[in-house]
């Protein structure tokens, strides 16, 4: 072990699910990062495909405004089970990547062994047709607790962890949970030095679309205004980023998941770097 | 720790996937278990959810019968991946029973830790009409290596491992495999002492489906004359059972798993009980 492999360079990456997202290419850095001795921690959504997967079994995604503007998958029990099915779709893809290329990788969903653990929304506000409209059968939630204990030995052993929603409520439900912001929890509570965020633009642009718009370098503290910048779910991610700042992350990282070395180049810096 | 808990009493759980089997009730004899310091591992497989599920995307499931009269999944790129979604379901739904219990169950796939690993079928010979037919796109194999280190941490440290297919070939490729006779595999080398198997029968039946043909013990050595009275899925049951005997647990429990408290009728030797 050298004095980089001791853990004091320690990654997670958050994997997006958007079209174009290579993960032929990430699992490739995942193996070359391993071959270094570093033991990166991997985390992926699954909206994309559940979208997918729900009109194909007819019961189309539903989506919920909140005041504050947040927008949240409509998650009933039926959408719960297509969605636990759809992340778990793209984490056995993920898993079976690195294992071909010698990269120990081990799958897990929050709620196995309660890595992933906190409340249950127990009522959900949302904006329809400019009416507040409440809604209690939902099982949303956001992560509170992380086991950093089992996902510790986990990673000491050799495992790479791939980590998926659901979480588990305190009640044992299982919740879904924003990915991005249960990666920046996690990030957090295992003290990584770095949280990179893949999507399916080159990081946060001023001027979305625009990609030459692209913010290369922001401060922390600046960060709060971009989140009025940024579109959809890129408010998540921002929201993500703060929170793992605040948690005592050194530098967040929003980096194009669709190119060769993605994870190598958003470790150089390529994207928008957010210092603490 | 009694003697009792000392590990010499380990139960490997194996719940079939068909109509009826009762999730609830094997959740809370699994909780019944590790209450009194026991720490079994459980196993599932996921035919049933994935036939409807196949159905439902499209991809009709298909199966292949080989000379010696097993049959086998068909199981091309797509079939796997829908193999995949319908274990996970069933896995999620089983982990979120046993967190409600608060047991710390962790589910996982084979391919996962590198859980299960062995061979993928270079071809299969079927039999169709009466014609040798050989099939090379199949992702299907069967469990050589059990990652017992993995699994006995987990145990060690109070987690219930959930595990499903697929497994992982030497060449890191997922692969298709029988839960029953992974279950086995698992089973023997973790040096359990019974194995129980639940499906929605009550046990070996003499002339099937008279229930009242239970047959309620029977050596180890009269087990290969049943694989001629077994049917259909049963097979690999039996098969599974003789292969885990060979391996030397001591006992195998063919039990009713639409009943209450299915485990514990099976450990109290409810059921066709099978002794070395």
């Amino acid at each position: 072990m050298t004095a980089e492999s001791s853990g004091s360079l320690f990654t997670v990456v958050k994997i997006g699910g958007g079209a174009g997202i290579a993960l032929d290419h990430v699992s490739d850095d995942i193996a070359w990062m391993t071959d270094r001795g570093h033991v990166p921690l991997l985390v992926h959504g699954g909206s994309a495909l559940t979208n997918r997967l729900a009109e194909q079994l007819g019961h189309p995604p539903e989506f919920v405004t909140s005041s504050s503007g947040f927008t949240s998958r409509r998650t009933d029990r039926r959408a719960l089970e297509i969605f636990q099915m759809a992340c778990a779709s793209i984490n056995k893809s993920l898993v079976e990547r690195l294992q071909a290329r010698d990269v120990n990788a081990i799958g897990l969903a929050g709620m196995d062994g309660q890595i992933w653990v906190g409340p249950r929304k127990d009522v959900i506000r949302t904006v329809q047709n400019g009416r507040t409209v409440v809604i209690r059968d939902d099982y949303t939630g956001r992560v509170e607790q992380v086991n950093t204990l089992l996902l510790e030995t986990l990673m000491r052993d050799g495992y790479v962890p791939v980590l998926m929603p659901p979480a588990i409520s305190y009640d044992g439900e299982a919740i879904n949970v924003d990915a991005d912001r249960a990666a920046a929890r996690t990030a957090a509570l295992l003290h990584a030095d770095t949280l990179v965020i893949l999507s399916n633009v080159p990081g946060l642009l001023r001027h979305f679309p625009d990609e030459s718009s692209l913010i290369r370098k922001i401060r922390a503290t600046d960060l709060r205004t971009m989140g009025e910048v940024a579109r959809d779910r890129m408010k998540k991610k921002v929201l993500g980023a703060e929170e793992a700042l605040a948690g005592g992350v050194s530098r967040v990282v929003f980096a194009d998941g669709r190119v060769p070395h993605p994870v190598r180049r958003a470790l150089e810096g390529e994207g928008t770097v957010i210092h603490a």
